[in-house]
């Protein structure tokens, strides 16, 4: 995902970091840290961090540090999570409910609205509240709701999925299929994860290990 | 993660890509392919892709193109992904059970042998034939098994997994929990992901796309 323009990819990468210590350090009701102390926590140097930081907003005061609050509601906003957004599922599968009941995520912002599925047996289910609808509806629903993200987590076929996501528009995958995707056009960003390719690069760390 | 001294991170990451889409290949019986072409599929140039599998050796035939095979053969010893490893568990959560149920860990080669709680009622259950242990009963596992990677999804006090996996010695650790964890020692290898996180790098997309 290299069209982020102007922040570079790993700095964004650190933000999201940031902002995920941050929420942590607000949980223990820690009201100010020192960079070096926030950078520590976050697995960089304080000069990294202040670096990240400057992309955000001209944060934190000399000598005293950052405001937790504060950073947090600055880096929020700029990533962001100050507002809600509507998610769609492709592919009822075990980790796509999974995510359809985890209550984290809603309190994070992100909203299953609707899951799509090609397997007509599961059409007309419902999920936690959220219905299932054959792919040929996504048309209707994309119509009626305003979606942002697709999340897609079949292992079969995820290709009929991000093919119609794209299709209908939709400008931001999550893709957890075994399969990755890449698109030309700046105007689509995927991200693609699995969790065998998180374990690859462990096993590639413990080979070299040895 | 900047441990791995000699590859650059975001060389591992694509290596990673270039073989979850030789995977696919291979399913799809395809038995060459040209670097512009494995590139496309990639979501890179053919020239950063030549660059990366300089890395893993001197692959592919001018002219030809790479055998998927062969390739694939090439970077799964590279990678680590030519054995098998032994997981744990730290987390009786719903996305561990998912995970202990996954088929696709262990067609990859990554084998649950243990799961680790410290709640009392989940002491003792069987999860897919995956025994649950006290977290005190890890200092006898580590003895019996050789752990490789130690898979923390708990959302409540990851913490304490962490540092008792980190104390027995548990090298690779990927952290699925809310909170991101780093090392300062070069002998320990932390993934840190979250769906949060993830879906946060898509809503910065969607907030400066506006």
């Amino acid at each position: 995902m290299a069209k982020l323009k102007d922040l570079p990819e790993n700095t964004l990468n650190r933000l999201v970091i940031y902002l995920k210590v941050l929420d942590n350090l607000e949980k223990k009701r820690v009201d100010s840290i020192s960079s070096e102390e926030l950078a520590l926590k976050c697995g960089v140097n304080s000069a990294q961090l202040r670096k990240d930081l400057s992309f955000v907003g001209n944060l934190g005061t000399k000598g005293v540090g950052y405001n937790v609050k504060s950073l947090k509601y600055h880096l929020k906003k700029f990533l962001g999570r100050d507002q809600e957004w509507n998610l769609v599922l492709g592919g009822l599968s075990p980790l796509g409910e999974y995510l359809l009941t985890s209550k984290s995520l809603q309190k994070d912002g992100f909203y299953f609205m609707a899951v799509f599925d090609i397997k007509e047996e599961n059409i007309g289910k419902i999920v936690n509240g959220i219905s299932v609808y054959s792919l040929e509806q996504l048309s209707y629903v994309v119509k009626a709701i305003n979606v942002d993200i697709a999340v897609i987590t079949c292992e079969e076929q995820p290709e009929v999925y991000y093919e119609a996501f794209v299709k209908h528009n939709i400008k931001a995958i999550l893709n957890l299929s075994p399969l990755p995707f890449f698109s030309e056009s700046k105007e689509i960003q995927i991200e693609n994860f699995s969790f065998t390719m998180a374990l690859t690069k462990l096993s590639y760390f413990l080979k070299n290990l040895k």
